[in-house]
């Protein structure tokens, strides 16, 4: 791999990183984050030896106890001496452009546990879904070494499900309160879920969200499938998989299949934290032996490649100097119909593609 | 403005649905949403006569009781004689690529209106965020000539709330089970809404929660705000609008401020749908007055510009055939070490970039 010439202080800085230094990480992150000067340079040379973290995503509606069930697995994770990364994403405020503060607070007894590094983060999204530097800081926690990365993520939408995606295994956590599983289907939570949760299952309706869930699973999983379960991230059809038949359908190879299993926790006493913990390990093993690791950690690194050429196709054209004034002068005359984005587009793609992009 | 020639099947799909032929609508909307050959040609002759429909936007967590709360609204308005479009985007499933089925049962009572048009979408997104598509679809409502564009969202995240962009007036519907004022603020809900209604709002914990809201949207005005509140798709900085202080800092300007309401309805009787409406109609109003419309529309269009620019340099990009065999063999070399996402951006970014993109 041809050596990239680094800036002397983000030399200094990726010196610091691979010595494990937890203040360089945290620097690099906001190196990344706010996309500064040399940031993919430094991303490179960060990710020249692969190195891949345990990652497992948390999602579920808001109050669900996804933080302090985190905070629980973080612990257990420690006891076996992992090394653990806590990502919180946050929807990221159109105006403010930070994360909220609410779930670090909770967290603050782990802050001290020189093995547990948490982060806050906000999606920070250029206008169009989850920001690329969100997943590249991500890399960082592989690049860095911990062994484990967990990311949690707060409501359940588009960015959050693709959120998830960059997790090897997902937990969906849903609350009696959540309402019923035809919500948690209408989330889309069915298809990225590996392990569902049912937390504050001391609450009454926790017996019969647990229920409800299991016969949703069931119903879908006699469905004819179009992608087996659990393949979050990948693109089987992009990566040549026929599409399959019914789970009954003896004749096409479809594969394991991983059964997704509904438990039931009380994360602020601990019950039920336990069965999680093997529900991953349970699920870790069946992604290694399935061969879906590794089919997973291409389609990332194919989704990574698209998400960094796309971002210099972009700065690229709007940094154009004719394509900033192109644009400024033609807004107003879109509202007043003198065009349309179409034809202002069209004039733009001109000046870009016709000419070069240089 | 130049004449495109249309296809000929779009353009008599065009004479139809500038007829006002909802099945041309229908069809319009399938041609758009399936991004067909010449679909962006039959949107720039679509957009041609700038129409502006009122738009709405509805969000909050799954079981709010948004569709209830929509369909009461859309039967007001049919009394007041507007012809009303409504839209219910539901997050994309990974796989299945479709709506959700759910929302659109619900409404079957209004299916039979001739003044009603209702259409369920999947934010079908790209890897990453909301699909342009789905804002071009609800261009395509205004050029149908619809009076009001409902656009509901199912979920609370990053793509629900740029879909409440979309809109010029965005409802934030809550229910006493959602949680605390806080969970709102956690959604970032705060940034976005023109009005606040706490549905079901018969149940316990109606109450706390309004009083909760108001507390906390009156916490926030008192803080210094770099944008005034309800500017959502605005750029202030990106239109010249210098960064605010405080609220009470007389020397600057800030131009006129809209306080948001926190209502009560409960939806399914009816009880709130008419204070909702006349809080829609307030907002209205201070958007026309205030001169926000017409920036909101011009954000819009610059928006829509930037989308419709960056899609086709997607698709150049990706469809280069280079570049479609550096990507598929550079891949398994990443999760090898034999190359980072950044060397192989880096191999791509140089075919399509020093060659030119033709």
């Amino acid at each position: 791999m041809s050596t990239i010439e680094l800036k002397p202080e983000n030399q200094a800085l990726l010196e610091r990183f691979r010595a494990g230094k937890k203040v360089a990480l945290a620097r690099a992150i906001s190196l990344v984050e706010d996309e500064r000067p040399g940031f993919q340079d430094f991303l490179h040379a960060a990710l020249e030896t692969p190195r891949f973290s345990k990652r497992i995503g948390f999602t579920g509606p808001p109050g669900a106890g996804k933080s302090t069930l985190v905070s629980a697995l973080t612990r257990a994770f420690r006891d076996q001496d992992d090394e653990v990364a806590v990502v919180a994403v946050d929807p990221t405020s159109p105006y403010s452009g930070g994360a909220l503060l609410g779930d670090r607070i909770r967290m603050n007894d782990l802050a001290t546990d020189p093995g547990i590094f948490i982060r806050s983060m906000a999606t920070r999204g250029s206008l169009g879904g989850l920001a690329t530097t969100t997943k590249e800081v991500l890399d960082l926690m592989d690049a860095f070494g911990f062994q484990r990365v967990l990311v949690e993520t707060v409501g359940v939408g588009q960015t959050e499900l693709e959120i998830t995606g960059a997790a090897d295994t997902v937990v969906v956590i849903l609350v009696p309160e959540s309402g019923d599983a035809i919500q948690a289907m209408k989330a889309g939570l069915m298809e990225i879920a590996d392990i569902f949760v049912v937390n504050k299952s001391d609450r009454p309706g926790a017996d019969r969200l647990v229920k409800d869930l299991r016969l949703a699973l069931h119903l879908r999983e006699g469905e004819a499938l179009k992608d087996v379960p659990a393949h979050h991230g990948v693109d089987l059809k992009r990566m040549g998989v026929p599409e399959s038949g019914t789970s009954q359908d003896e004749g096409q190879s479809k594969g394991p299949e991983w059964e997704i299993p509904v438990l039931q926790t009380v994360a602020h006493s601990g019950e039920g934290v336990q069965e999680l913990l093997e529900a991953v390990s349970r699920h870790r093993a069946f992604l290694e032996e399935s061969g879906l690791l590794l089919e997973r950690r291409e389609a990332r690194a194919a989704g990574r490649v698209r998400d960094v050429v796309e971002r210099e196709l972009r700065r690229v054209a709007w940094d154009h100097a004719g394509v900033k004034g192109t644009l400024a002068e033609g807004v107003a005359g879109i509202v007043s119909g003198a065009e349309t984005p179409y034809s202002l587009a069209s004039s733009i793609l001109s000046e870009l593609l016709d000419s070069g992009t240089k």
